[in-house]
């Protein structure tokens, strides 16, 4: 029988305490991601390859729903700034919500088809991401983004299509700023 | 379509923007809860009928899961801390969770033999509750107990055995701290 349980978690460092999984992911593994390869190169090779963003949850067998935090860190490779791999859900019914607890980001949306959507990151503020929207998450800040997220433990992650075309939007740093632009290399 | 939203969530008042739903339950309509039930009439009139809990949610249709917050009035009833109703899920893989945002309480659980459980609820504290346990959320701070839940939109909610055998346990003030006792009229 599955035990009712107090999680720690920390808005400071994302920990969540028992967590049930980790992992961890570095520059080296996300310079697909980014517009300036050879940029993110360098950057891994400065920053010795930097933890860009690290995810915990806490998932039991038997239970229908999982949560967890996905911690990043500040930081750009050129203009563009740090970000998560950015997925669709496999079933078509699956929402998921992104409840910042510390720092501040760009929740970056968009269908299959045209449609792109942002909605802003802070604390206080839960991000709704509705069925068929994949969803990336951008830390804009100069502190950690810590977001609390949580959805039903069979939506499926589909990271494929987003790592092949990329999404239709770029957020980029403009005067120090992030300003929303068009991926000129979509779908390539 | 559905659309992404940015969703506030006000750890002092409770308040969710927008909500798509909310209610409110006054001490009149919980005086069965208390086992003192002349002191909850008496408190009734005292306080003119206070509210003891409020629920907002964020609720979309076409979505599987979905959110929202309870927020309690600090307040007894003789020596029993204001509660809510508590609750079976109807669906037997339906978990929840309560992140606590502000004050302190008590998360008292049982299954349907003989089981009970407690789990503390402070700030940084996301209770874990698993398919099969009732839970009952109990205020037992001096400010308000103010908590994000989230579910499946499907959990379907069973008020009606507790309301009609109670808990197994109370959470009762000696000394001005909680105490959990067994239930005298359990099953009456």
């Amino acid at each position: 029988m599955l035990m009712p349980e107090g999680v720690a978690i920390d808005s400071i460092t994302g920990a969540v305490s028992p967590a049930t999984g980790r992992y961890t992911k570095r520059l080296s593994e996300l310079r697909e991601l980014f517009q300036d390869r050879d940029m993110a190169d360098k950057e891994v090779e400065r920053l010795q390859d930097p933890v860009v963003y690290e995810i915990a949850e806490y998932r039991k067998p038997g239970s229908d729903i999982f949560f967890g935090t996905t911690t990043m860190s500040p930081g750009r490779v050129g203009r563009e700034y740090y970000m998560t791999r950015g997925h669709f859900h496999e079933r078509q019914d699956a929402a998921e919500v992104y409840y910042t607890q510390h720092g501040e980001g760009i929740l970056l949306l968009e269908l299959r088809d045209e449609q792109s959507m942002t909605v802003e990151m802070r604390p206080g503020l839960c991000a709704f991401i509705p069925p068929g929207w994949a969803h990336r998450s951008i830390n804009t800040g100069s502190e950690k983004l810590i977001f609390v997220w949580m959805c039903n433990v069979a939506v499926g992650h589909d990271y494929g299509d987003i790592l092949k075309r990329g999404m239709r939007k770029l957020v980029v740093a403009r005067n120090q700023l992030p300003e929303l632009i068009d991926n000129p290399s979509w779908g390539h």
